[in-house]
This record gives C-alpha cells, sequence and structure tokens, in this order.
C-alpha cells in the first residue's frame, strides 16, 4: 500500500526551523520523506512524503507537532493565503489502497490533531462533508486573520476540534485528493482565440469536463497557442477523452494538434487507461503490469 | 535496478529435487524467486527471479551447482526439447538496466558456468556472438543426444567451456532478451481467411514485422478470429504499430477490430509508449512515471 501526502506549512524562511520539521518526519521508519522545498517569499514549506497508512499518519502528526510549537501565525507574513501553521494535509492514493481508505485516514488524523494539538479542523475535496467546503480555496477565504470572526457562524463550525482557531497556530484543512496531472496541447496555429475557445469548451467552470481546469496561452517564441491543463481526477475525466475533445474542437477551426506534453509527474494507471483506449484493449488488469507484479510479491 | 531470469532446467517429475533447486534461489538474498512451475510431461521446470545483476548472477550458479549434480540427461526423458541439466538462462531488463548491461552479465555468468561446472555454454538472442547461434531453435537443434556430434564442427565450438558435453548435464545456452507481450486481436467477422492473412501480413516471417510472431485461428464458442500474437522486442516494433497496421489490413476486407486482450504480463513502458503515441505526447520520460519516482528515491 502506498500513500502520497503533501503537507503545506506556514514556515519558509528559517531553514533551521524547516530542517526540524523534515527531521521529525523522517524519524517515523514507515514513511519516506521524499523532498521538500521552501518559498520564501510565500514564507512556505511544501514536504512530499509517501508510506503505508500508519506511516503517513504518524509523519503528520509528527509534523504537527513541532510546526504548532515552532509556527506563531499571528506573526507570519507571506504571499500564499494560509489558515494554520500546518495549513493543508492532502492524502493521494498511488498504490493498492482507495479514495475511501484515504478519506478515512484524513478523518483519523483530523479527529487525532484536534484532540492532540488543540486545532480546529476542516475536511476538504473528497473527504469534505459539506458541498460548501470542498474547496480549498472557500475554506481558506480570509485567511488565518479572518478566521476567528468567520467561525462564529454555524456553517463554519469545524469537523474536529473546538469552534474557535486556535490562538497561534489556526485551523487546518485536511483531506483527500486524487493525483493532479499537469497537462498541456500545442496547437499547429498562432491564434490565441482556438486555443481560449477550446479552453473553455472543455473546462467544468464553463460547462466542460468535471475534473478539467483550463487556459488558452501563447507561446510566444515558438509562434504557436497552448491549451494549459490541470487534470485533477484521472480516472473518472481520462487523459485520452480530453485529448479527443480537443482534436475535435480544434478541427471545428482547421487546426490540427501539433503534440502535447505531461509536465511532471504521472501516474501509471493514467497511460495504461489511455493504451487501453486506442488499442480496444478489453479485460485488462492493473496487475498485468509488469512492475506492480513484481512489486507485490 | 531490476534484472528478470527464467532458467529453465530439465527436471519436473521429481518434486523434491525441484524444491532443492527453488531452496538453492532462495539461498540468495538478493535475488527473489517470484514463481516456479513444473511440467511432468515436458519433465521441465521454469523458474522466474528478479534481482540486481549480483543477485541474478548468484542465484543462477547456485541454481547450476545443484542441477548439475542432481540432473543426468543420459537418462532423462521429456517431450519438451533440451541440450543440458540447465537448459536456457535468459537476462531480461526491467528497470534501470540496459540490454547492453544484460548480455554483459549473460557472458559473465556464461564463464562462470563453464569454468566452475565443467559445462560448454552457447550464447543466444542479444547476447549472440555468431548469426548463426541467435535463436535458441538452431542452437538446441539435435538436442542432447546429438550434441556431442554436433560439436565435433568448428561451427559449434561453445563460446565459453570445454568443446565436447559435459557427460551429465550437456549444455547450456545462456543470454539475454527484452520481455515478450503475448497479444491478442479479435476481429468482428467469422472469416479465418482475414485472420490467416492478416498473421501473414505482419508476422515477421512472411515478410512483416521484424519483432513478430503471428497465427490466425478461429474462436468456434464466440463466432469470431483472433490474430495471435508474440511481440518479442516492443521498443523496436511497439504495439501501436502492429495494432494500427491489423486495423488497417483487417479494412481491407471490410472487417473491423471488435477489441484486442494482453495476455500476462506487460512492461509498464510498452503501455506508456501507446499512449505517447495516440496523444502525441513530446519528450515524455520514464522518471514522470510516478511510480517509477518513488521507487527511485
Amino acid at each position: 500500500m502506498l500513500i502520497e501526502c503533501i503537507p503545506n506549512v506556514s514556515e519558509g524562511r528559517r531553514p533551521d526551523v524547516v530542517a526540524g520539521f523534515a527531521a521529525a518526519i523522517r524519524q517515523i521508519p514507515t514513511a519516506r520523506l521524499l523532498d521538500f522545498s521552501s518559498d520564501p517569499s510565500h514564507n512556505r514549506s511544501v514536504f512530499t512524503l509517501v508510506g503505508d497508512a500508519a506511516g503517513v499518519e504518524q509523519a503528520v502528526l509528527a509534523l504537527f507537532e513541532r510546526a504548532v510549537a515552532d509556527i506563531d501565525l499571528r506573526t507570519h507574513k507571506g504571499e500564499h493565503p494560509r489558515l494554520g501553521a500546518v495549513d493543508v494535509v492532502p492524502f493521494v492514493p498511488i498504490e493498492g489502497v482507495t479514495m475511501a481508505a484515504c478519506v478515512e485516514l484524513a478523518k483519523k488524523v483530523g479527529a487525532a490533531v484536534a484532540q492532540r494539538f488543540g486545532v480546529p479542523v476542516f475536511l476538504y475535496e473528497e473527504a469534505s462533508t459539506n458541498p460548501a467546503r470542498k474547496n480549498l480555496e472557500d475554506i481558506r477565504r480570509g485567511e488565518f486573520e479572518g478566521l476567528a470572526a468567520k467561525m462564529t457562524g454555524a456553517e463554519w463550525k469545524p469537523d474536529f476540534g473546538p469552534a474557535a482557531p486556535h490562538p497561534s497556530a489556526g485551523a487546518s484543512v485536511i483531506g483527500a485528493r486524487m493525483p493532479l496531472i499537469a497537462y498541456n496541447i500545442n496547437l499547429a496555429t498562432d491564434r490565441l482565440d482556438v486555443a481560449k475557445k477550446i479552453a473553455a469548451a472543455i473546462r467544468q467552470s464553463s460547462g466542460g469536463f468535471r475534473f478539467v481546469k483550463a487556459a488558452g496561452f501563447k507561446l510566444e517564441d515558438r509562434g504557436i497557442v497552448q491549451v494549459s491543463m490541470n487534470l485533477t481526477n484521472y480516472e473518472k475525466t481520462p487523459i485520452f477523452r480530453v485529448f479527443e475533445t480537443v482534436k475535435r474542437e480544434a478541427a471545428r477551426y482547421g487546426v490540427s494538434i501539433l503534440e502535447s506534453e505531461i509536465v511532471g509527474l504521472v501516474p501509471s494507471a493514467a497511460l495504461a487507461a489511455a493504451a487501453e483506449f486506442y488499442l480496444q484493449i478489453e479485460g485488462f488488469k492493473a496487475d498485468q503490469v509488469l512492475e506492480n507484479k513484481l512489486r507485490q510479491v
């Protein structure tokens, strides 16, 4: 079982303090800290760790213990919006684990954070218990400075913990989500209007696919345009369906696809799904992938 | 680094002896025995193990030690053609290792087998040093019983070891090859002639792709026909190219593809290559696959 967890912490200017957070995570033998990076202008650090459910749970609680002690939101300044010392904690199912299990884990960790540190916790994304509190942006609106007033409303009673912010650590947003895929399609044209119309056609916000965010851009140096996307659930809105729709919409304007690109990481299953679609493969199972099989035994 | 090795051993009727071979492999901590199975009518067992170069090398030598002691080809009977006690040993690159490294490993193991056990070794497939000794079938023709006479010819001087068979253990064929993919395409027709014509068009033996073996079959219970294939090098003859060619050839007869199926295991990279082709993905690298990245760190 492999769960990825990407805690965002409101400290990016004191390297020794950030190193202390990394050390706290590394103390947990059943979790692995893959990477962490700090942004001083955001005054924020992002940690990427993987492990089984117990491992990432312990690592997150160890991180909370240090962060609640070391961070005081009352004196924290930074460009990035934030609500708490450990601001956001998403759990992401990677291998041999369901989304439902990650939702359960988010709730378990949320309850433990509230109980051990007195920090109120809001559940978000797949773990959300309230449609108005599904999106991170909605929960974080008003930031730490507006949180005490915001939490006086019944609709902002937290999922776990006290009905008011922790004095120095604010509140935390904990939840579960699918891995994101950053995916761009370059069009064989310099017509920005075409890229913008296609982006509007495929993104959820203007009537497109449920799990697509998209915008049209000009790539000035290459004299072409790009439909730039975030795919937020590759199982329910697969890459191939987005690609085929962009291709069809572009043809409407006499434009063809030059190429596409995946920025950063992509789950193996998202590529396998495209292969299954185009090759019309029936009855394929994830454990037929040689690497998956080798890791199971 | 992950190398797969699939030794074929000429013993499939004495379970205790076969269990002893498995135990010898399991003694090597840096190799992992994934699976083994025996066929009594073939009087042959197949072992599947993985590990790094040193691990699979030690495991194969441990297997040889037991097999040379326990097997006597002079009294061995079975339906499957064979040349030696440890009959064939292919090394297959899986992850973080090149074919060239597997060829080197085959030569290193071949030299060690000849030196330690006095068994002549023929290198085959990618490790072959002689075009006439690339295919296993050519090397094995005449079997153990014909080997002593065959090896009197200069063209059958082994790559390593003595110029005559080991009295009881014969000779061994050691080499490197790509993973095989068993891939079938079902056609929406009951016309066997169409499946046979398409199989002939795509297989190497009748002028088709270099790394395709193919035949046409009738699936009586479903009233359809199948082009059944082995893809022996998915990098040089990729699945998508075979699929598109079958589709085009079928259209010639007014027939469409009903579905395809992958039988058994497929390397993740073979599916990724199909996704890259159809989605026109440029500049994709294997370490962008999330699971590959997670395993590297």
